[in-house]
């Protein structure tokens, strides 16, 4: 088996970085480039000349996704696919979704200019929409590509009434041909996401690399706590029902239980909360928070929600208040496969010191495990900072990113 | 000593109470009569009328309060005066304010029909706004009678832009007389107030009657929590600088600290709270809450203040997490003396089933309190409610207290 050897540029790829991250929209805090506006198409018109001077044969797929393709030699095999996005949250950062953009980019220039053939077709892709959206749903070009985009998402609007159906076709898409175009199981050889971590795992263990274990599932709650809004002055201590003080001790439970240990890494996080009436002078009479569990392990995030259930009994009895949960939404998890796990993981140890850990987030990748494997590489974030201006990773780690990329399609290249 | 023996009308009152909740806001929820609209000066002119049937001189002082004489028999003493309001909240009951004034009416009026002549003379007064109002102050009317209000709170608009001063003139008043009209120190005998609890202590204890031992004083605090808004997938539990749990643990933390015993009873209360950024999937980064200590006691409610930092300073310590503590008012409690307290205990005590208790909310007494000295008498709220349309007093309780007020008159009239 030829081994692919390659230093990526750390120079190179912080003059790309630092030339997408050119193109933002003044008016807003940090960088943003919304999906959909002028900013995000002059992005995209700067990739696609990237994406032609890498060597790659350039379009845009039904659901607007902008693609460069690397033949390959075997007419037999189904693409290796590389990709993220480039469109950020408003005040967002440099670095998140765009490095994986870019490195799949580098990953094509190096292979083209190297003159090594691969057997598999590589697609580099650069999805529309992963980040929220203002029409209300996120991945909408990865979406689109595996057809997980119904019509009922189509005609979603924005604030300004743009049906998401038109917006798409503005992007250069064909919203009537997602469905035919759709990648379906089988299409896709093997899908590809170096992505930075978004969380302080690498940084605080003194990794550079991380190798994916898969893509944690979100159970999330609403919680009413109701007591008594009484007032403040008059109420004794003994004669309260105060929803908050109540509430902080539900928050607290989740903290805990959370905080134990279990077969998988799990967490719990209380984000939002709002209490009422919300006045100085009276005692919270109620108090709604919404929580979520996080792992890769769904009957641990079943035992999380029976463990709160509990806690929720027990403040009824020993605080007389009334305590309702209600199940807002549940995402299935996603696992690596353990043959790319094993893939990923070799090319990451051959290339820096290397973890495995989970993705608490969602990513494109979650819409291409509906059709093909999948895998992941995390860089570090710095002080695991991410959707804001701070958003940081060194060029060097991004390179080692690139590399351990690059590596990954080579060897699942070869190994097939 | 003769003793006055008069026994109040329970239905005389409900047709009383009923026929002032009847001049209300009809677009309002509840019974409201906000105070310089046309449904308080409509208040007043029925009040006016009952004081006049009553036997009483009526008149307009230079902050608008409309006040019922009956002269005494002895021109060296100083009145006594009997007083509340008439003014409610938006959504407010029939109880609150206007029992007070209406049992002065009443105690009037059993005096002056019995034909037996006090020694002081006695005032009967509905003072003007005392619930918070539109121009961001409360106890217009009790402030004004004592001088407390000012020429910067006179020039205090409304959001229709109407100046204080001008409301008042309109409600009669004369804000130019306002410091020479000032009743100083030694002007006043006695000033007396029955008024609803507004907390559930008499009904639970089972008690018709509340002597108050005092007004309580409030010290409220702005507490800021500061910790690391992170990713609320991404950050594992042991990671995290957490604001909310954190939050959490002092609100609770507050709770069982006010919930100890302590020479005089103490409340303290987190009613308002916001959460930054407050969005389900992030760990929140900033935490602002307001609390508030409630107690007759200025020591104790320094001490609880102490405590509740030497708390502040643990959740640094334990939880990596910065805790600032910013006084945002402190108002001093007022004593009901010795004196008054023993003469309000015998007239209640002689009248039904009493008990000493401090006011956890502010009255106009707390004005009159800078010139004479006061005592109140409080009769049960169901369900300790108040400031609802649910606020609810039985009749009976209600002549119940208007009898012990009426004998703490006589026998303080008497005893001196």
């Amino acid at each position: 088996m030829e081994q692919y050897v390659w230093k990526a540029d750390p120079e190179r790829l912080q003059r790309q970085i630092e030339a997408l991250a050119a193109i933002t929209n003044p008016e807003k805090p940090g960088w943003t480039r919304r999906p959909f506006t002028s900013w995000y198409a002059e992005g995209r018109q700067w990739l696609r000349e990237q994406m032609l001077d890498a060597g790659l044969q350039v379009e845009i797929d039904a659901a607007s996704n902008l693609i460069g393709r690397l033949p390959g030699t075997d007419p037999e095999l189904k693409p290796i696919m590389v990709g993220s996005h480039t469109d950020t949250v408003t005040g967002g950062g440099r670095f998140d979704g765009i490095i994986g953009v870019l490195a799949g980019i580098e990953l094509a220039r190096s292979i083209h200019a190297s003159g090594m053939k691969l057997r598999h077709p590589l697609h580099i892709v650069d999805f529309t929409a992963e980040e929220p959206s203002e029409f209300g749903i996120s991945t909408i070009g990865s979406r689109g590509m595996v057809d997980n985009l119904p019509p009922d998402m189509l005609e979603r609007t924005d604030v300004d009434g743009l049906v998401l159906r038109d917006a798409i076709q503005l992007a250069g898409g064909d919203p009537e041909q997602i469905p035919a175009q759709a990648r379906r199981k089988g299409d896709v050889a093997l899908y590809l996401e170096l992505h930075i971590e978004q969380g302080p795992v690498l940084e605080q263990t003194g990794n550079k690399l991380g190798v994916v274990t898969g893509i944690v599932g979100i159970h999330r709650y609403r919680v009413t706590v109701d007591g008594e809004p009484n007032h403040a002055g008059t109420t004794p201590m003994a004669m309260r029902k105060d929803a908050l003080t109540g509430a902080s001790w539900l928050v607290l439970a989740l903290e805990e239980i959370c905080g134990r240990s279990y077969a998988e890494p799990v967490v719990g996080t209380v984000g939002k909360l709002a209490v009422e009436p919300n006045a100085s002078n009276v005692v919270p009479g109620r108090v709604v928070f919404d929580l979520e569990v996080r792992s890769l392990d769904v009957p641990i995030m079943e035992e999380l929600a029976r463990l709160l259930a509990e806690k929720a009994e027990e403040l009824r009895q020993t605080r007389g208040l009334s305590v309702g949960m209600e199940l807002l939404s549940k995402s299935e998890p996603i696992r690596v496969s353990a043959e790319v796990r094993s893939l990923v993981e070799q090319a990451c140890a051959q290339t820096a010191s290397t973890i495995e850990l989970p993705s608490g987030a969602g990513h494109d990748a979650n819409q291409l495990a509906r059709i093909a494997p999948i895998g992941m590489i995390f860089v570090p974030s710095l002080g695991g900072r991410s959707h804001c201006p701070e958003e940081w990773t060194d060029y060097e780690e991004v390179a080692l990113g690139v590399e351990a990329l690059t590596k990954a399609v080579v060897q699942f290249d070869q190994g097939k």
